[in-house]
């Protein structure tokens, strides 16, 4: 495979799985988007290991995903926040999880947590819409140019 | 961890990581929503050896994202199709690639394709908007209830 040949691998796909490298990553996401900043709540949501979430958080942060803060000085304690690129992860997030609970018919795959909108009440049913013209959006109405690189 | 404790655990979103368990899964799916159905047309245009593209063919075949039919009686000749929980998968390739493309500032990782959205012939910008009340949504916008499982 020459270099020109493979300007279609989905290189931004392939570094951006990488961060999710595995399912802990994104259950402890899901926490920091549901509001928990603190790793004892962290630990006691997730059932999880101390030294699974040292690893976790620690990946998060390298990736810029979550940033350490000290929210106390004596004794001295963090909290992890999300980044403004770790909020722009929330798309990603909810699009796995819609696609999850519609088509994996196995109940315990729903895990007992339902995401509701909170402006209407409703569970959250999520459409994907362009910016530009408003419509929703469909794979059949997208096509792809190839830009001028090499 | 006891069974109840690990109701957070998103079996739902390991799940479904499985399926796009490497970047060539990816690769073929992103070809399949450009149109793409036929084995060497998938070779040529990834540049992808025979015997990977045929793994991950039967992967997404065995996964249900695509089903294969049969075009051409002689020779027998099949091609690859979306099924209904494939065309679903459209918005989680988009929102990783659009997260990519914002956040991975890697000129390689644009890997020179570009998403036009067909109707208003704009570079695909996708927003994500409640089915319900047509707002945009934001993570801060959504809490969770934990339904009554055990």
């Amino acid at each position: 495979m020459t270099p020109s040949q493979a300007k279609h691998r989905p290189v931004a796909v392939e570094r951006t799985l990488e961060i999710f490298s595995d399912s802990w990553s994104f259950a402890v996401l899901q926490e920091v988007f549901f509001g928990v900043r603190r790793f004892g709540d962290f630990q006691s949501n997730l059932a999880i290991s101390r030294s699974v979430l040292t690893r976790r958080l620690k990946h998060l942060v390298a990736q810029k995903i979550l940033e350490r803060r000290r929210y106390s000085t004596r004794p001295a304690r963090y909290e992890y926040r999300l980044t403004e690129r770790g909020r722009d992860m929330y798309p990603i997030f909810v699009a796995f999880r819609q696609w999850g609970e519609r088509w994996l018919d196995d109940a315990e795959s729903h895990a007992g947590l339902r995401l509701i909108h909170r402006p209407c009440e409703h569970g959250l049913d999520m459409k994907f819409c362009c910016r530009h013209c408003g419509k929703e959006i469909h794979a059949s109405d997208v096509h792809y140019d190839l830009a001028s690189s090499a």
